[in-house]
């Protein structure tokens, strides 16, 4: 009995979760060109770090220091729009961002807390520091990816 | 032939510009993906203000002010992605973004002082105020798509 109202009150809160994030978006189609408009942001302003410090751009650290700042803002955003039932039909996110919802947001709040710390370090100049923190990002990217995006 | 040379000087100087913001974009359809996002994005977090302006959300403060922070930051990235040359074919925007890159680029600097403003507004917290600064950047947004997009 005890075990029944655990599973149902908990059901009542990830519904009203689930309820929260759709509510944010007027219709599922938004949801999905949310997260997308944000990913595609996040990965032109990423990359445009990576070609420094993968050395094929000079390295400017007010315009590298301004991407990671851009990078950091985005990433604290596309959750939610993957929290909107059915929004996976269609489209390269896995149903088990949804299914396994507390896993999904695991990792993304750590994505959420590494391009953080990369805003951080970019704007301190070092250009290896630097290096060394756009990997852990870009690691924290593919641990998400590698779970819940398809192809 | 002074004013050849003029028109000669002019002509690299345009072709330079076009040349940077072309540079920052792989290819043509990244940046028409890129404006397209953004845009996206500042419709969907100014429409979350105009929910409160209108009177259809309750007025919370801090949220109001998170989504004014957001339409500014974004307002200030997507104008270099209309000036690649090409870039219109098969969108919404109409060429003369390209023609007449100085009014479009006054029409842009425009929004993005309002929207900036807009984000002041928000974070003093007086919702007169900010539903008044909201009608502003309203009109500049139209100023700028009356001109240079079409359907």
């Amino acid at each position: 009995m005890k075990r029944l109202l655990i599973v149902v009150v908990c059901g009542v809160c990830v519904a009203s979760l689930l309820g929260v994030a759709a509510a944010q978006f007027a219709r599922t189609e938004d949801a999905v060109r949310y997260r997308q408009s944000t990913m595609f942001l996040i990965g032109q302003h990423f990359g445009r770090i990576g070609e420094v410090v993968q050395g094929r751009k000079d390295f400017e650290p007010a315009a590298v220091a301004k991407n990671a700042d851009l990078v950091a803002t985005f990433a604290r955003l596309p959750w939610d729009a993957f929290m909107v039932p059915g929004s996976d039909s269609g489209t390269q996110m896995r149903g088990a961002a949804l299914s396994d919802s507390d896993g999904f947001k695991a990792a993304a709040a750590n994505s959420e807390k590494e391009t953080a710390k990369l805003a951080e370090v970019a704007a301190a100049g070092n250009l290896d520091a630097i290096r060394a923190q756009f990997g852990v990002v870009g690691q924290s990217c593919k641990a998400c990816h590698d779970k819940y995006r398809g192809r």
